[in-house]
C-alpha cells in the first residue's frame, strides 16, 4: 500500500488532474491520495492558497472580499467544467467558502487557518468527484474522521501521537481515499494548519499511520539534483539519498520540499519517492533510512547565502571553564539560534543566520558579548554563504576535503571557515556571498565531472 | 635595557656559567639576569629542583633527607670550586638549606615551596658572587626586595599588578642584577612559587615592570623549529613568530617553553628573543606582537595526541534553542574543559583532552548527555591527535587548506575532524593517533619543502 501526495502545480488545472488520475489508476497500490490546493497554472498565475489568505484577511478587516472569493470559486469551476463534472460540487464549494467568510472572527488565527485549509479541503472533494466520475471508486476523507489530531497551535500544528493508531483504520475502507493535506483538528474539534510544507506533512503522517510501503511525493521536477540547476548546468539527478543527507542538503538551500515535513515517514521507516507528475515514468529520487546504491562519496552540494559570523577573541579562552556556555547563554537571551561555533585556542566564531539580527540588536549583542565575557575583541562579518558538500560515505573517504578545498583554491575562492565534526555526513565551508555561485560550480565540477 | 633569562641547562656547571658570563658581559644592555636552578649536566643527571623536591618531601615525612641534602650542596660546591670562588658562598648555601629543612612543617605546601625555590635562590647568589669575582659588578636581588608580590596560591602564584611599578625602581640600581626565577612573596611575606615555566614567568614579569626593550630567553636550542625535530628531519628554524602563533603551536605540543609564562612580557609589548646559551651568536627566534618579516603563510606545524571526541546526534538539533548551552553545562558540571565543538545540522562533536576522563566518569557523562539532552546517539572516540597548521597570514591565502588536505590525502590519512573559525591563525585537523607522525611529516613536506 502506498500513500501518494500531489503538490499544487500537479493539481492546478484539468490537464494536470487528468495526469493525476492516470497515475493513481495505473497502480492499485496507490490507495491514499493526499492533495494540495490548486497551484499556479503559469508563472504569472495565483496559487489558490494565496488568494485564500488575501480573501480571508480582507474578510477579517471588513474589506470587500467578494471579488477575491469569486476568483477562487472560478478556479474550481474551470476545472469542473473542463472535466465535465456535475456542477453541484461547485455549489458545495461556494457555500463552504461563503460560510467560512461569515465565520467567527473573534480569534483571527483560527479564522484564517480554516479559510486557508479550504483550499486543500475543497480540492479533495472535487478530485474525489472527478475520480468517481471516471469510474474509479474514491472517497473524500476529512482529517477529523480519519483521526488526524494535532496540537492547538494555529499555523504550526504538531501531530498528536495517538493519531497514528486511528489512521491505521483507514486501511479498512474500500477504494481510493482522497485526503486534503495541510491541516488536522484539535481534540476539541478546532481546525489547525501545519507550517510550511503542510501537505507533505499530512502525507508523511498518513504514510506512518497506515504503515505504507512507500510514500510517493509527486511534484514538478524529475528528481532532486546534485546541485542547484539554476547555477550548475544540467546537474546530475540523485537516484537514492538517505534522509540524513537530504536534511543536510535542505538546510543549505535545496528547496524541492521542506525536509522536516517528511520526518513522520522517516520515523516509521517508510521510504519516500520523489516523482514528477508531468513525467511519471522518470525514476525520481528515493529517500530512505539507508542507501542501497552508492554512486560515490558525495551525493550533492548545496549552498545558502545570508549568514553572518561573530568572531570573539580572548586571551586564555581555552582555560576558562564555562566560557562557551556563557557565550551561548547571551545568544539564547537574545533569542538567537546559531548554526556553528568553530574555534581556535583563544577565539571562537559563531555562525548564525543574518535575518535574525536588526542593526540595533546587533550592536547590543556585540556590546554584551564584549562586556559580559570580557572579550579582547568582538567582530561581526556579514554576507557569508555556507556551502555544504554532502554524502554519508565521506566518512571513510580519504581525500574528499582535499578535492573540495583544491577546487575552491583553483578558482581563487578563499575559505572563510570550515566545520566538520565526527559525523562527516557533510563538510561545510563558509565563503563570501559574492563567491557563492562560483564556489558551487567549482565544487560540482570537482565531484561530478 | 634587556632582561635576560637562563634556563637550568645553561646553569648546570662551571662550563655553562662561563658561557653565561660571556653572554652577559658582551652586551651592556643586559642588565637584569633571571636565573633558574642548576639543571642536568647530562641525560642521566638530576635537576637540582628534583633533588630539592625529594629532599623536602623526605624532611616533611621525617625520613632521612641528609644524603640528598649533601648531594645538592655538592652541586653548588663543584661549580664554586671549578670557578675558583671563595667557598664562603657554599657555607651560606649550606646554612640556608639546613635552616629550610628544619622549618615549619605545619603547612606542607608552603614548606615545599620555600624548599624548591632555594634552587633558584642559591644559584642566583652563587652567580652574583662569580660575576663579581670576574670583575663585573653584580648584585643578587631577592624578589621580596624587588617588590615581586604574588597571590597566596602555593605552586600557582599569580603576580599582583602593583608589583610592576615597584619593579621599575630596579632600573635605578647600578650594575648587573641577578634575580632568582620561579617565586615571589605574598604581601604577608610568604614565599610562593609559580607554576611550571616558573623562571620564564619571573623574566616576563621583570621585562614588563622594567619596560625592557627586549626579553632574551636563553635555552639550549638554536631556535623554535617549524615542526618537532624528533619527527621531522632537520626542520626549518623559525626566525620570527607572533605571540598568537606561538600560543597555537604551544597548545599542540611545542614545548620549548610554556607560552603563558611569556604573557606579562607580551602584554607590555616587550618582544621575546629565544636564544641558545651554547651558540649565542645564532639568531634565534623572535616572538613579538606583530611580525615584521613574512617567511610564508604557514610558520609552523604542531601536533598533540591524547584527545577524545564525543559525538552527539539529535534530530532537529539545530532548531532547538539552548541545545549547545545545555550540553556545555553538563560538561561544566562534570568539571571538564573542552577544546572544540564542530557541528553538523543534527550533530555536535565535542573535542576534549582524554586525560580528564576516567572510565566511570566517562560512562556517567555519556549517560547524562544521552538522557538530559534526549539525544538519539552519543558516541565517544579515543586516541585522536590534533594537528595545528599555524600562521597569521593564512587568512588571506587562498589554497592553504587545499595544500594541507591534499598532503594528508596523498599519504592515505583520513581527516576525522576539521575546525577553522574566522581567525585563521590556525587550521586544526583531527586524525587518528596512529597517523600522527605520518601526518606531521606530510604537512611539513607540503608547506616547507
Amino acid at each position: 500500500m502506498k500513500v501518494i501526495k500531489f503538490g499544487g502545480s500537479s493539481l492546478a488545472s484539468a490537464t494536470q488532474l487528468k495526469k493525476v488520475f492516470q497515475i493513481v489508476k495505473e497502480d492499485s497500490q496507490r490507495k491514499v491520495v493526499v492533495v494540495s490546493a490548486p497551484g499556479k497554472r503559469s508563472k504569472a498565475d495565483d496559487k489558490v492558497t494565496d488568494l485564500l489568505i488575501d480573501c480571508g484577511t480582507k474578510a477579517l478587516l471588513n474589506e470587500a472580499y467578494q471579488p477575491v472569493l469569486v476568483k477562487i470559486i472560478a478556479r474550481y469551476e474551470e476545472m469542473a467544467v473542463d472535466l465535465n463534472l456535475d456542477l453541484a460540487i461547485i455549489d458545495e464549494i461556494k457555500r463552504d467558502l461563503e460560510t467560512l467568510a461569515l465565520g467567527d472572527k473573534s480569534q483571527p488565527d483560527y479564522f484564517l487557518d480554516a479559510f486557508k485549509a479550504s483550499g486543500e479541503n475543497n480540492n479533495a472533494k472535487l478530485i474525489a468527484a472527478y475520480f468517481n466520475h471516471e469510474g474509479l471508486e474514491a472517497t473524500y476523507v476529512n482529517p477529523m474522521e480519519a483521526g488526524l489530531f494535532v496540537t492547538d497551535e494555529p499555523g504550526n500544528a504538531q501531530v498528536l501521537p495517538e493519531s497514528y493508531e486511528r489512521l491505521y483504520e483507514l486501511r479498512k475502507q474500500a477504494g481510493v481515499l482522497i485526503v486534503p493535506g495541510f491541516f488536522g483538528y484539535t481534540k476539541e474539534g478546532k481546525l489547525i494548519t501545519f507550517s510550511r510544507g503542510g501537505s507533505d506533512i499530512t502525507g508523511a503522517i498518513l504514510a506512518n499511520g497506515l504503515q505504507a510501503e512507500l510514500y510517493e511525493n509527486f511534484t514538478d521536477v524529475d528528481a532532486i539534483y546534485a546541485a542547484n540547476p539554476n547555477v550548475v548546468d544540467k546537474p546530475q539527478e540523485i537516484e537514492t539519498l538517505t534522509y540524513k543527507e537530504m536534511r543536510e542538503l535542505s538546510y543549505a538551500g535545496f528547496s524541492v520540499f521542506h525536509d522536516e515535513a517528511l520526518y513522520p515517514a522517516f520515523k516509521a521507516g517508510v521510504p519516500v519517492q520523489i516523482k514528477n507528475t508531468n513525467n511519471p515514468h522518470a525514476v525520481g529520487t528515493r529517500i530512505a533510512t539507508t542507501r542501497e546504491k552508492s554512486p560515490g562519496a558525495v551525493v550533492g552540494i548545496a549552498s545558502s547565502p545570508g549568514f553572518s559570523s561573530i568572531y570573539i577573541e580572548k586571551y586564555l579562552m581555552n582555560r576558562e571553564i564555562g566560557f562557551g556556555r556563557k557565550m551561548l547563554e547571551i545568544l539564547e537571551d537574545a533569542g538567537l539560534s546559531y548554526e556553528h561555533t568553530p574555534s581556535g585556542i583563544d577565539d571562537l566564531t559563531v555562525i548564525l543566520r543574518s535575518n535574525q539580527l536588526s542593526e540595533s540588536q546587533e550592536n547590543e549583542l556585540l556590546n554584551r558579548l564584549k562586556e559580559d565575557l570580557h572579550a579582547d575583541k568582538v567582530v561581526i562579518q556579514h554576507n557569508l554563504a555556507l556551502m555544504m558538500v554532502v554524502g554519508e560515505e565521506m566518512r571513510c573517504n580519504v581525500g574528499t576535503m582535499a578535492k573540495a578545498s583544491e577546487a575552491l583554491a583553483e578558482h581563487g575562492i578563499n575559505i572563510e571557515m570550515i566545520n566538520q565534526g565526527s559525523s562527516e555526513v557533510s563538510m561545510m565551508f563558509g565563503v563570501q556571498e559574492v563567491d557563492e555561485d562560483k564556489a558551487l560550480k567549482a565544487l560540482y565540477q570537482a565531484f561530478f565531472n
